[in-house]
């Protein structure tokens, strides 16, 4: 007994063409006149006794879907008519009634007739099992519901280019190659309301270095979709430069890899360094010598160039927002949403009254049918639920990170202990390769069963409007996903390698583990190999198989479902009606995990930048497919979904904006405490003889006297070097054995805290000072829009007066009396104004 | 040749009695009958030819003035029309030809009467060299004028109180003895717009507990005045609670100064402690018990409550801020400006197009009588000087804190050297005091010179529009006022004390003078001295003295100007009328002073708040009477201000914000190195034997032998003390002499200054996050406004369905054409649909 609606618009798929030639086969009423605007779509059962199924609440939902989509164009958030809550509540009452659905249809039916649409049944459909009730919107009902959501409208009088515009002509014209051929530009007539746009689809899905066709994007989707694409597009074009100067750094590192002292001293054999043994037992002491490659490789991601790509990175976010703040801005001017104001946002922020949501109403209460209002004391167990769950979650996510630190521990002893050579050379790599991949497929298993999760707690909260449960869910599934995707990369960049102890009083985990060590010259490199390991894998798996193959399986099943032999639906999709065909795509949920995927990238791409150069690129790439196979899916792969009017990109935007902020201090904490930045620096111009690095690594290594090992922890084989040890090195800054305090902290580890302190304050407060100069240095609305805005005001304002000059000449003989009403019904928007003259008539 | 405009909207006192005794004497027309809305007062020679010096500047900007005050309701912001840009170029046309002034004023006269303006000239008045013109406008001329601007006006239609409303009557209620005894809460008719408010005058000047009469302050300055007054309300209010905490805050200080264990080491003479000599020669070696007294003092101002009170006051700051957005959201509302939403922005950034600033186009090019467009190339220079101008000053102002410093540094020593005993025990808080002194005297001139200085480089400028002059003045007089303000604050809390070098190794200025010291209990004390004086004698002196007393100077010398004998004066004063004597009164300049006074106020109370707890009491009173003191000048020292729409209060909300989040910081670094809050924490949990502060006095102090001291640094009485001193002491971190590397900084000094830093390192950025989620919690439009605004919203739209319904029912036999025009022209308020039927015709 699934409810499920199938309420969607129309794909319009060269229609003109079908229609003319078989009248009664395309989009149109079997007059072959009037437009489908919109099918309605619900079960019957396959006996004769004709008892629908569709459900009170995909029709409640839908006539608010109906209003948004009944006019394609820009207009003000639905608002929806008294009827409907009668309606909802007509429904309610009869809900438990499975007999009179029938009853309940015709009456929605005659509440839409009496709104003035035109409907026509369709029950004669090759899919069995399917109703389906077509519906034309006549010209007049659309022009009311324009008037009422006051649509601003394209009129006659075209303003004349300006030289700003003129300069933007020729820039199109040089950049013609790069824009898809539609003819997007093409001037709509306001009959074209009504016209189908065939010419899209295949445009759109075009090739990868064209321009979106954003315009027609939006025309056909609506407005949110619309702005969905022009964000990551704007996305997209600015991940450009910063891969460009991403790559730029990373070959930098390359350049210098061979300039680089410590790297040199590291791998000169001449400095016979003996150090510390890694593990109890098993391990030996060890060469420093040996780690000269990591230490080469660390130089790549870990010299001073990353400094400056990281405050890069910073005032790119902020100039990243700013761009997009324009280009909404421009956008809402292009497509008249400027009207659109603070009223609106009023309007969202409240609970707004009739927008109560009855699709997740499944635990509302309904006390003799009549529903109660819930109060705050009902609410709380919900969301002390709420809170109590996300607080489990995030510990199930840490205890699973902890889990992977302990198979990387415990692999690790048992590979030391293995007898084979190949094995045990291969030891770091495998391990970390593989606990890189094991984290991958948690974090993206996560990824599903926490966004079900959050969905679940979200309908536990009974949120009371459309928005508010958009939002909460958002908000819920992003910190569920976000803690649940950097978990791994904190723990790597913060922790590994800090709570390790010394030799001689190491810090031991589960029994007799001991807690990890970094590579010698820091985490970060494999903070790197983390890091690049899950944004490719996350992309590759989330992106092709997630988004392009389930959705695939998905319409394969569907179409099993509804009981076709493969033999008949070959015939049969020749014959099927364009509704028809739309029916078996899947339906359109929502813009959110499409949103969400971004934002955990961008996440990617700013927080950790410090520490991996190319990440912009990696990003970069997707993207470049992402959009595309985006626009396919939608197209393609699922039911047109109902057109929604937004002014901008919602708590996304919010979102955005505090990842950008928490990027700062997270950067300024990877270069001062994950690299050695710091400790180099502080060595060149505090501790260095010379001024140059030389001796730095030996100014890093502390001495351990082999005689101070805990008893059983002294490695077995002491002679494995050739000679024996008596004194082994360590990398922290701590006091020698010989000195009055062995082994504390020393003088130079506090002088070097207090420097990486001291960096994070300036760094963290000269990037936010930067950040706002830049966001005060741009202004938020393009200077040419707002010159336009302007101007059309004043030609309102000249065409006003003019007619005002008039009326007045007229009145000074009438002598106004002086309780006069006001002519108050003043025209809304300038274009309306000029299109047609204003017949107040006089007020007297 | 003072051109200066003269034009003043009228003063409203008592005139409905006046005008029917004596109709030729109030302000109304000669016929008893028209009211004088407007006053426009020119120069007249006093010799028998009328050459008039009205300047075209003040006329122009009269035009401007008198649009935004026609009607003293909500309206947009005042579009100009087009004739102005016209008058003014013929205006400018004939600049040079001073003869035909008289032919420019009646052109000028012309226009008004083309506008629908009703004109009384009146040159028989009593002031000789003035002539006065006085308007009346229509009433067909305010309807017109309302319908450009959108008013919104008030409606028969009353909502129905909510429960909310109710609660709200009754606070009312209980709170009624102290709101003013006002009728505010008249039901004015549409009528009442052209009345006068004869009566708020006398309640304005109420008493101090009462409310602000805000609505009346509203009606009789505009929407501007109202909301520098609502502003400074809210912050006063807001400060109570302040002022209340940090009173306890430092009654806790008294409370617990005897439980203080340093100070009380500090004092006890049993620990027999010989602090290293003062200065070089003159002093000697003194015992530490001698700073009992201020150890004592500081600990007021220094424990551990006020680090709980600098939190509290940063979140004082947002929750000030967010109450500020929630009662100017309020007010919009009741005064009916919601509709002003984006547009009007858009409106106020672009440099729009007509608000050509023409009042200080003195340094406009005029080639050949036409205006010449300056190009970037022209500002150059101009920007240029500005910001030379702006480093010289602050140069200027650091050179002054300098010099002061030097005072200190020099009388310090010579008053060592003086040989009378009162002035040597005297000396410290001599120096103190006057220095402090000096500083305030210091700040107060330097203001004014900076206030002129920074309106003469914004002249320079040449700004677009007013907006953007008034901004960038604002900018600049900001900068220089606050680096004259707190210089000196700075210095003392960041840099005192820091800079002295060590015994045997101190740093020199100026020859021979050693830097200053602090106390031995750290700046703090003095912090708080200079902070002291600072907030409380500039506020006495600029606010009674300049705000009060030169106004009422200039205002006798403006009598002398106009030549009238002393008793002439007095009998006239009976006779004169009511715009004569209005022009008596003072200009009204703008309400920035008052707004700069009030920010630099809110930065004293939030910026060093950790070092100072009572600065919130300070401001509280200082605010008290500044409310009534401003009312008070506004209403009988100025006269009445052309009224002005604004939504909120403009550039003033992003300093205020600015001053909250540097607040954060630099309180942060109070607490950590201006007070020894951290050291203690540090020795108590790393260094103290027993886990308490004993021995804290002893820690911090190192130890130095005297043999080290320069040739000729050593005291000259080096038995002072009774004993050979071989080792004395000095506050700071550093090894002793028989370390391995003496003098050196300790070890303990970097722990500590690490842990400093990572103090503010978490201050900053708990308070930051604190302070958005403060922000998130609290949304920015009240409830019930919100619920209100949806409810008017829904109202219309029921009305509008309604009406839709019978049009369709009565449309659907017509059969519409396709192509009808849409009915377009819909009402933008709601109020106003409810309030007449709309009357669409059908659209066919």
């Amino acid at each position: 007994d699934s409810l499920e609606c199938l309420a969607h618009p129309m794909k319009d798929l060269s229609v003109d063409d079908v229609s003319t030639l078989y009248p009664q086969v395309g989009p149109y009423f079997s007059d072959g006149h009037r437009r489908v605007d919109y099918v309605l779509a619900y079960h019957i059962q396959k006996s004769v006794n004709i008892r629908r199924r569709s459900s009170r609440f995909s029709d409640n939902n839908f006539i608010q879907g109906l209003r948004r989509s009944l006019s394609m164009r820009s207009s003000r958030a639905p608002l929806q008519p008294k009827e409907d809550p009668e309606i909802a509540a007509q429904e309610q009452r009869t809900n438990y009634h499975e007999d009179d659905k029938r009853f309940r249809r015709e009456e929605f039916e005659e509440n839409l007739l009496e709104t003035g649409l035109e409907l026509e049944r369709d029950e004669r459909c090759k899919i069995p099992g399917i109703g389906f009730l077509k519906i034309h919107a006549p010209w007049n009902v659309l022009c009311q519901e324009a008037e009422l959501m006051k649509l601003k409208m394209p009129t006659k009088k075209v303003l004349h280019p300006t030289t700003v515009a003129k300069i933007r002509l020729f820039i199109h014209k040089v950049t013609a190659p790069l824009h898809p051929k539609v003819d997007a530009n093409r001037q709509d007539s306001i009959k074209s309301l009504s016209h189908p746009f065939s010419r899209e689809k295949q445009h759109l899905y075009s090739v990868f270095y064209k321009y979106q066709p954003i315009g027609l994007i939006r025309k056909y989707f609506g407005e949110k979709v619309g702005l969905y694409f022009a964000w990551l597009g704007v996305y997209t074009q600015m991940l450009i430069p910063a891969a460009i100067v991403g790559v730029i750094v990373f070959l930098y590192g390359c350049a210098t890899v061979d300039d680089n002292i410590p790297s040199m001293e590291i791998c000169d054999s001449r400095n016979n360094i003996t150090m510390c043994p890694l593990c109890d037992r098993a391990c030996s002491y060890w060469k420093l010598v040996t780690a000269c490659g990591t230490a080469r490789a660390s130089h790549l991601f870990d010299n001073p160039a990353t400094v400056f790509f990281s405050i890069f990175m910073a005032l790119w976010a902020v100039l990243f927002m700013e761009h997009w703040k324009r280009r909404q801005m421009r956008l809402n001017y292009i497509w008249d949403l400027t009207g659109l104001g603070e009223e609106e946002k009023v309007r969202h922020q409240d609970g707004s009254l009739f927008d109560l949501r009855t699709t997740t109403c499944t635990s509302c209460l309904y006390v003799q049918g009549e529903k109660v209002k819930l109060t705050c004391t009902d609410r709380l167990p919900a969301y002390l639920t709420t809170v109590m769950m996300m607080c489990f979650l995030i510990l199930v996510t840490f205890a699973i990170v902890f889990g992977v630190i302990l198979y990387r521990i415990s692999i690790k002893a048992a590979l030391h202990v293995s007898t084979y050579p190949t094995a045990r050379s291969n030891i770091r790599a495998t391990v970390k390769t593989t606990a890189a991949i094991i984290n991958l497929i948690i974090i993206i298993i996560l990824d599903e069963i926490y966004a079900a999760i959050a969905r679940f707690l979200t309908n536990l909260e009974v949120p009371k409007t459309d928005k508010s449960f958009e939002e909460r869910l958002i908000f819920k599934t992003f910190i569920l996903k976000f803690v649940n995707a950097f978990t791994p990369i904190v723990y790597l960049a913060f922790f590994r390698g800090r709570l390790v102890g010394r030799p001689g009083n190491y810090l031991y985990v589960v029994g007799s583990y001991r807690m990890e060590e970094c590579a010698h010259a820091g985490c970060l490199m494999e903070l790197c190999i983390q890091l690049c390991i899950t944004m490719l894998g996350k992309q590759l798996i989330q992106n092709n198989l997630f988004e392009i193959g389930i959705p695939k399986l998905k319409k394969l099943l569907r179409k099993r479902k509804s009981e076709l032999d493969c033999k008949e639906e070959e015939e049969l999709s020749k014959t099927l009606q364009r509704h028809e065909k739309d029916h078996l795509l899947g339906p359109f949920n929502s813009l959110n995990p499409e949103y969400m995927e971004m934002i955990i990238q961008f996440g990617m791409v700013t927080l950790f930048v410090a520490s991996f150069p190319l990440a912009p690129l990696f990003a970069l790439l997707n993207n470049i497919i992402e959009i595309r196979l985006d626009a396919k899916k939608f197209i393609m792969e699922l039911r047109r979904p109902i057109a929604a009017r937004a002014k901008d990109i919602g708590i996304w935007y919010n979102l955005l904006r505090g990842l950008s902020k928490v990027a700062v201090i997270v950067n300024a904490f990877v270069i001062s405490f994950t690299s050695d930045f710091i400790p180099r620096l502080v060595y060149q111009y505090m501790y260095s003889p010379d001024g140059t690095m030389h001796g730095f690594v030996n100014h890093t290594l502390s001495y351990f006297n082999v005689s101070d090992f805990q008893p059983n922890t002294d490695p077995l084989q002491p002679m494995h070097l050739g000679y024996k040890v008596e004194i082994c090195r360590y990398k922290d800054y701590r006091e020698p054995p010989w000195s009055s305090t062995p082994y504390e902290l020393s003088k130079e580890f506090w002088a070097i805290l207090a420097a990486r302190l001291a960096f994070v304050i300036v760094f963290q407060n000269v990037v936010m000072l930067m950040s706002d100069f830049v966001d005060w240095l741009i202004p938020d609305i393009p200077k040419d829009i707002s010159l336009q805005i302007h101007k059309e005001k004043i030609l309102m304002v000249e065409l006003f007066m003019k007619e005002e000059q008039v009326k007045r000449l007229a009145a000074r003989d009438h002598h106004y009396q002086d309780n006069c009403t006001l002519p108050l019904s003043v025209p809304q928007s300038p274009p309306q104004a000029r299109s047609r003259p204003i017949s107040h008539t006089n007020c007297c």
